[in-house]
């Protein structure tokens, strides 16, 4: 299993944004394109990822890629998917996710909790521009990667990670966005660490 | 420099189509995510790159990443340079082309005419699922990727590329989105060749 935790630091936390001005809602764009690169395949999805966003450290939007459907490649179409969890966000009650669409939950929760969730899984590996190269790290069945939006993570994630995650890499030597991000981790573990395939 | 050709086998070749629908829009989302997913940096961008886009096969439009102004990170901003460069469409006169804004050049040209601008620049290779892995190639300066939209390239296309291109690879087992086959091409040579940075 691939997972992937972004941090929105400005995204919306209500349904009360427009799918025609995606930058201007706390920048969701952003966090809509690591959700289209986390799943999407040509004509094809992968299921074995998860996505987590973090929405304003109150709310967290699971992606489930063996659940999910009716996500196409462009920005709206993500988009819609994120509000449609919005929508149902209160019917989340406690630690009891409510569920928006095939594959698409949503919990009260925040950066830390979510970073938890996600190190059940497996090895946490951080991915920020001044990690080591992750060409130097093994190939990993269960992982899952933490990274920022178009911000770099507060003070206070730092510390979360500093505590929680096992790895800090980078993915070369450009500020790469987060999308691009997500679509190198996956390529570093398609081809087993940009080798053999 | 670092070159990306990308035909766009349904897309507009007039500015009549609605930036808020751009799948709608004979898939022009997936021509606008590979332009941003070749210039775009976190909060920068690449200077020494071009990109041509091969619209119908009766338009090319050219963007120079050194000229280039006002493009932001998400798909309706490169939409709405595109649909620029069509509105200037009719300025381009015989082989001059016409200038919609800032670095977005627009031309009358067909895939045989952009693959062959390309080729003059440095090595062109063709970006395929069936290639060779590309981390066999060794890091290249010049380079100018060739690869198809949502569609896989056609017979003729194919022709025009056995005849031109000095190599044919492909970036991993999985079959990937354009504009994730232009971040991972950026990744390969950012890295040289997925190793030392």
């Amino acid at each position: 299993m691939r997972e992937f935790v972004v941090v929105g630091h400005e995204a919306p936390t209500t349904a009360e944004f427009s799918l025609d001005d995606l930058p201007g809602a706390g920048r969701l764009d952003v966090l809509c394109r690591c959700v289209t690169a986390a799943f999407g395949l040509s004509h094809d999805f992968r299921d074995e990822v998860r996505v987590r966003l973090v929405l304003g450290d109150e709310y967290v939007v699971r992606f489930e890629g063996a659940e999910l459907r009716h996500l196409r490649p462009d920005e709206r179409s993500a988009g819609s998917l994120i509000r449609g969890a919005l929508e149902a966000r209160d019917g989340a009650i406690g630690a009891m996710e409510a569920t928006a669409s095939p594959g698409v939950h949503v919990g009260t929760g925040d950066f830390e909790s979510a970073v938890a969730a996600a190190a059940e899984m497996g090895t946490l590996v951080e991915l920020h521009a001044d990690g080591d190269p992750i060409v130097d790290l093994e190939p990993l069945d269960d992982v899952a990667f933490v990274l920022s939006d178009h911000r770099n993570f507060t003070d206070a994630e730092a510390a979360v990670l500093e505590r929680a995650a096992d790895e800090c890499r980078s993915l070369g030597p450009e500020p790469i966005h987060a999308d691009d991000a997500v679509t190198v981790a996956h390529n570093y573990l398609d081809t087993d660490g940009f080798e053999a395939y």
